[in-house]
């Protein structure tokens, strides 16, 4: 019996833990959900979040930072959290996840009916979004290390999210970040995984 | 020279960090700050969120998950981590930031001007805010280790926002773990960084 990861359709959490799971060759099995109407996955996941893996003994496990350190123990040597200065990495990650969080709060606000919907909220996501990426830019060179590593998968979901749901213009101001998307988009687990 | 913990006046997450730090005794001092005018932040956290923790070299943290397990490995030896399930323990502490989002995202929802409310957003925060507590009610013995552990801080500073900003009336339906935050919400880390 496999793992199973509960996940959706464009999550880029979701995705993240699918890119992890593929680049470790993990027995991931993979049911993709519709999250508003999953009351099912209280039990695991009270959040009612995606995603959220269930392992083989039924425990649950979230959210995507905890099941991609799970995943990753599991996978033997800890080798995609592997740096020089693993709190630096840390922080790229959660720089990444911020990124992410702001796309997909941006999205939702974008989605609510006439008269819930608040202009100045989309503008602060969409500064935050630019800060994020312009901060990335300054130090592309740090992404520059043998792929996989865990800052590389966030941050590489995180920019299609904000080519998916937003903008493909940051490339303009961010050529460098750009440059290594390109190559990193290639690997076989970001093909796989990503969105229709 | 001292870590700078830039926070605000009621974040839970930065008090998660107080809390943290003052039980390490980490020599940490903090900045309260009104993080909606803190562009200076973004050298720094291009998020501009708090906490943010600045390291004497200068290098910078985030987010609270970050900060806590770096303070922790400072401290010596990962005791706020210890536990028998290290993964239940971080899926407790996840599900314990889910509830401080729901609650802070409940309460920016609530300070928007007419127009740009959504009832119904407030109204699924609530409920994943239910959730998330009757939860941890069925398993409020695996809060009984000796204090303290990274999941009760998450935990202590989750459910006294849910007091601050929405609800006690949690306590109703949720007797063992009132019970149980009756006790830890003396330890004097707690006292120290309440919102007055």
């Amino acid at each position: 019996m496999a793992m199973i990861l509960y996940n959706g359709p464009t999550s880029p959490f979701g995705r993240t833990v699918k890119v992890t799971a593929l680049e470790l060759r993990a027995p991931v099995e993979e049911r993709v959900i519709d999250v508003y109407a999953a009351a099912f996955l209280d039990d695991a996941n009270p959040l009612r979040q995606i995603p959220t893996l269930v392992l083989e003994n039924g425990q649950a496990l979230y959210d995507s930072r905890v099941i991609c350190a799970y995943l990753d123990i599991q996978g033997g040597d800890g080798s995609l959290y592997r740096a020089a200065d693993a709190w630096a990495l840390q922080v790229r990650i959660a720089l990444g996840i911020g990124l992410m969080e702001a796309g997909l709060q941006r999205r939702m606000e974008i989605l609510r009916p006439d008269g819930e919907r608040s202009p100045s909220v989309v503008e602060k996501l969409e500064a935050r979004i630019g800060r994020a990426i312009d901060h990335l830019e300054r130090a592309a060179e740090e992404l520059a290390a043998p792929a996989p590593r865990m800052d590389q998968i966030v941050w590489a979901c995180a920019l299609e999210y904000t080519d998916f749901r937003f903008t493909t213009a940051w490339r303009a101001t961010a050529p460098r970040l750009a440059e290594w998307l390109e190559g990193f988009a290639r690997r076989e687990s970001m093909v796989e995984s990503r969105p229709a």
